[in-house]
């Protein structure tokens, strides 16, 4: 089997038709058309084996996870998500392996509505690099540096049950939800549009809760005081952890793939209406340039605000 | 020195700025406005250290080629290069290597005018992925499906210099050309955007003559005949090669990053004066579905038209 064929028989119409996509797979280049009055929003996100993902992950996990990751990036610009290049690099073509990538990759693909449109298969040390590519209206895009003074802090869904996860993953009895929060995470891409206009500034949480906001807190030269219980989390997190050690999970542990933003205070109510996820106020910004994590007594807990780092 | 660090110092203003970059480096995704009127163009290529360059290769010829390759496939679509992702994947962050691989890739951003616009850089075992992207007018892209019977088939510049040089990189006495031709080779851009409306089929010559013009034939439904004693040759190969070992560099070997174009003969004298590099007629597109490579009397070389591929 040749590079030719494996991209042929794996990918090439393996997502949506999309009718924006005037030119697909099987040329020098793609061609895309976006809607007029657009921005094109891209980011891209590499997966190293046993560096992002144990070897031994399924197949279908790292299909699903490795654009799920890069579609969270665009959910966090309030970007539309309508395509992706995969630069799959491979020891070997084993046929069960891209399979079960594929079918993950699909499914997610599928989910978000996202068509595949461009490649590459070499042969090598096993790695994953996703470009994906969504489109805004001009000047929309929700930015990490537009957080204010006063804005609320939220929150979608929980913390923590990914870093969870990923510390019992030898564990038989992890619940299922758990396992699943870690392995297929679900980018939120219809809240960040919905937040589009509203919130001055977001992020998606890939790298752990404070290492994540500390990068809104730079680009927007301002602080946040963050209160520890106010943290949200599920109850399969909650029934599994001691109290003194879920910090460590929620908001220094990553992959949780939700988003944290900032928003007016008087919009948070209509914006957890809108949502179809819960949106938890964690806590505010403040002017002075610091990350404060506070107890239920508003003492400042000490916390190192590292998020997971390469080459550190 | 971790990630962030290193991403900062020798990627965020390495490329020159665009004024359509509207958001660059250093959010959760990049922010392109496209020009009215205009399709978005996006290919990507992963090079692999050990497999598609010595591992020994000047950092430098890296970042040159890794970019050049990309932009020589929007070349190919008449597309005008823009911007580009950079994945790069490194046992350790050495300065050195770096230093030289970010100089290599700015001086082929710079004369191409393009941008880097995102990124992500890993721990791993070494490789570079770039996702080049450009525009062009809508419904003008040379794709590789256009050639018609009786169409004249060109190449840009010479070939056979890169494998030449290839097959030769111990001998101290290479020609510096030769060898830059393979190290650094130059992307066909405006070759490639003059062609647009005129050519019928366009392809880059990464793989070989042989292999990417069967693209050509088989995306047009379509065959050829090439003229072995056409194939434009430099000095330094001419002087450097006995005539029996030249088809085979030629037609064969990789990386010469000329295009391979199909056009009506009677546009190809205006062609020729329109274009900054020689423009030589190899042979032309014939209703049978196959390519034969001709020898001066007209016999067919036997000749099997592979190119480079993995997985094989």
């Amino acid at each position: 089997m040749d590079e030719f064929e494996l991209i042929g028989r794996y990918f090439k119409t393996l997502t949506p038709e999309r009718r924006d996509v005037r030119l697909g797979i099987g040329d020098d280049a793609a061609l895309l058309k976006l809607p007029d009055g657009h921005e094109l929003a891209v980011t891209t996100d590499t997966l190293v084996a046993g560096r992002h993902y144990p070897e031994d992950t399924a197949p279908y996990d790292v299909g699903w996870k490795s654009l799920a990751a890069n579609l969270s990036d665009l959910a966090a610009m309030g970007a539309e998500p309508r395509w992706f290049t995969l630069a799959l690099t491979l020891r070997f073509a084993d046929p069960e392996w891209l399979s079960g990538f594929a079918t993950g990759l699909r499914d997610m693909a599928v989910q978000a509505g996202v068509a595949l449109v461009g490649g590459d298969t070499t042969q090598g040390p096993p790695s994953i690099t996703i470009t994906a590519m969504g489109t805004v209206p001009v000047g929309e895009a929700i930015r990490r540096s537009g957080a204010k003074p006063g804005d609320v802090v939220c929150v979608t869904g929980t913390l923590g049950d990914a870093a969870l996860a990923l510390s019992r993953l030898e564990n038989k009895e992890l619940p299922q939800f758990l396992r699943r929060r870690l392995e297929r995470p679900t980018p939120r891409i219809k809240s960040g549009a919905a937040l589009r206009g509203v919130a001055h500034a977001a992020i998606d949480i890939s790298d752990g809760l404070a290492g994540d906001l500390s990068h809104i807190l730079e680009a927007s030269g301002v602080g946040a005081e963050i209160q520890a219980a106010a943290l949200p989390m599920s109850e399969e997190f909650r029934s599994l952890t001691e109290p003194s050690e879920r910090l460590q999970f929620q908001a220094a542990g990553g992959d949780d793939y939700e988003l944290c933003l900032c928003i007016p205070p008087d919009k948070l109510r209509a914006m957890r209406r809108k949502l179809d996820v819960p949106l938890t106020e964690i806590g505010r910004i403040t002017r002075e340039p610091e990350l404060r994590i506070l107890d239920a007594d508003g003492a400042v807990v000490p916390f190192e605000p590292f998020g997971y780092r390469h080459f550190s």
